[in-house]
């Protein structure tokens, strides 16, 4: 049974306190924080089973790889991939996306091609894809979010065209909790030989991934947000894409012969990933994801269905506050605006002085906010280990906001 | 006083058993151990500290901003760059020169543009312009060591031509020990105009650096090897370079602007660091970088040089071993072959199971073994926390494996 004083009772950092009050961490949605098996198992591996992987054959390199390469399959069987060199390792996931559009994407595509993405995806997930209209003359197609912050399906495939080549999409908005329709939306755009990414930061957090049955080509995850160590990550993709896709880092590793004049690669999944890598914070991700399957997507998912039903109850009563983002379905993120103008980086300062961390600003979200016509919001992003309680005190922690900046 | 006894008891790895053996690690060249310091200092940051950094403006996002700007400064210190903002954070020596190939090199060089290499490069340093010289068909020119692994700068030196555009060569080879004179490389490279990047790995942890005195444009370290966490490194970028480059990895944080038609950057150093950065990481190397200036550079270097000069007697005692790379000044790097043609993995298993760690392979540095002549070798890297009785083990170790095998 999920029980979420038993979950907070894991994470260390929930117990201290920020400006004299209990820290009332809501921005899980910048980073999660981390339970005690993940920093153990970093100490551990750092303290008694440390070296660099691969490359040797004594006793603590064999032992560093051995933990090292485990974790491919965790996360095979979080994201249920088909194969395990279908899972690349990453420091996160802007390099995943970076490692799409290096990788799989500048060598394809010609001026003119077309990359539809969606108005609410975070720069992670634009930034790359501008670097291919800068350089090479791609064309970006955007595709605008209903006005509950929900995104159609249709709308998507209907931006398609004779020079779409990739179609990349949130499967979980940062901004406004909108969960997308990434089946029918890749169903669609199989139909028509478009590969689909789906940036997966935000939506792997939150509940069961299936990358087989979502029918994506790329899904890109990041560690630090599924309360694993900073700089850890990984991306599936499919063996039909990485066949399509020319190496992305250079450096050890990733090489099956050097020589003067030539240079030949090993097999995916090494071919992408070159050098030493973050040994130690991929063996935490693997610990962080196996703490999660333990506790239970569903039974993750289900409690914070909860809390997010309870959430939307409570905050809508503020007819003061205007939430951006009300989709059905949609998960424990809630950005919000307040009516009588106070700035959001007001709001989270005041916030703050209460023990209570939200975010303020454009969330890596330029084009959404210029959608929203908002300079900036608040944002307070939920996860496994909040509590209603957390709920209560951000509600009055608003309502104390609201009459201080009347 | 260095005291190494005293030093030893700071790592707590080293004072574990592999097969019933104390460790002898002698494999620090690959990646060195961790001092107790920095584990504490990633548990403190994760149990305490822990929040998203640049982006929050609560609590413990300022305070692990403020912690992870800070290790800016302790990087430019180490290796006295004149400027904070010519420091950028990376995962790794790779991931640095990356971004001087994808983000300086590539966007300038042209066909038949030629790049100056050591023929003793790591692949870290090779890969990344072959990947020019296949994508754009820019120019590799060798420079090979002489016969005691020494390079001679008058020969770097003469092989620039006016299509030269950079020389990249490393500070210390992670085969050979030998250090390079790259400021007399930098000297006349600077009157020809030709911009140069070292590859400081090796270098950064044995000895004191000056990237200002050597007159370099591009310097990279690596945090692993420096006794920091995996996944954390840094690389100076002289400004005059940064000013010519091109934003290598796209996603947050390295943006002003964002909007669907276009972006604009952020300042350096931002401009070239993207999304959620390896924050704990970053945060260890800085307490790695501070337990070594703590010791003092020049006394780490001392007790090397000792130990350094005894493993050169003992080894050179051994008749039947061929070591490679005898340049004068060699750091405690002790490539070797048995003239008994004993193969360099069966050498390395049979030191572990005596809990002597040492790595066996190419050491990522195909030319340099094409060169040598040899398939692979046995490699002994010694590190600030190692003694004249692991030599001892050392010696004992391939005197048994030099009977075994012959």
């Amino acid at each position: 049974m999920f029980d979420v004083d038993t979950v907070r009772r894991d994470f260390p950092i929930l117990s201290r306190k920020v400006n004299d009050r209990p820290l009332v961490y809501l921005d899980s949605g910048a980073s999660a924080q981390k339970p005690q098996v993940v920093i153990d198992a970093i100490t551990q591996a750092y303290s008694q089973e440390y070296a660099n992987v691969h490359r040797g054959l004594h006793f603590l390199s064999n032992l560093a790889t051995d933990k090292y390469e485990a974790v491919r399959g965790v996360v095979q069987r979080f994201l249920n991939a088909a194969h395990e060199d279908e899972i690349l390792y990453t420091s996160g996931t802007t390099e995943g996306i970076n490692l799409v559009s290096y990788g799989w994407a500048a060598p394809r595509l010609q001026a003119g091609d077309e990359i539809v993405l969606s108005v609410m995806e975070h720069h992670a997930n634009i930034v790359p894809w501008h670097f291919l209209r800068e350089r090479q003359g791609v064309k970006l197609v955007w595709v605008e979010p209903e006005a509950d912050g929900s995104l159609d399906p249709q709308r998507v495939l209907d931006a398609l065209t004779p020079r779409t080549k990739l179609v990349a999409v949130t499967h979980m908005s940062n901004v406004l909790g909108t969960v997308v329709d990434i089946r029918t939306i890749a169903a669609g755009c199989r139909e028509r030989g478009v590969p689909v990414l789906a940036d997966g930061s935000q939506a792997a957090v939150h509940m069961p991934v299936d990358v087989q049955d979502l029918g994506v080509d790329f899904y890109a995850i990041t560690g630090h947000k599924l309360y694993g160590p900073s700089g850890s990550g990984a991306i599936y993709i499919r063996r039909e894409r990485q066949a399509e896709m020319r190496p992305f880092i250079g450096g050890g590793d990733m090489i099956r012969e050097v020589t003067r004049d030539a240079v030949t690669y090993n097999d995916p999944p090494h071919k992408f990933e070159a050098g030493t890598p973050g040994i130690v914070q991929q063996i935490g991700m693997g610990v962080a994801i196996e703490y999660m399957t333990g506790l239970g997507m569903e039974a993750i998912a289900a409690h914070e269905r909860d809390l997010c039903a309870y959430a939307h109850e409570r905050l809508s009563g503020l007819n003061w506050l205007n939430i951006q983002g009300n989709a059905p379905g949609k998960g424990g993120i809630f950005s919000f605006t307040m009516s009588n103008g106070a700035h959001a980086h007001d709001i989270s300062t005041v916030l703050d002085k209460k023990g209570i961390a939200v975010r303020a600003g454009q969330h890596c979200t330029g084009p959404l906010m210029e959608h929203l016509g908002i300079n900036a919001s608040c944002r307070a992003s939920f996860a496994l280990y909040n509590t209603r309680a957390e709920v209560d005190a951000l509600v009055e922690g608003l309502e104390f906001c609201h009459e201080l900046f009347a």
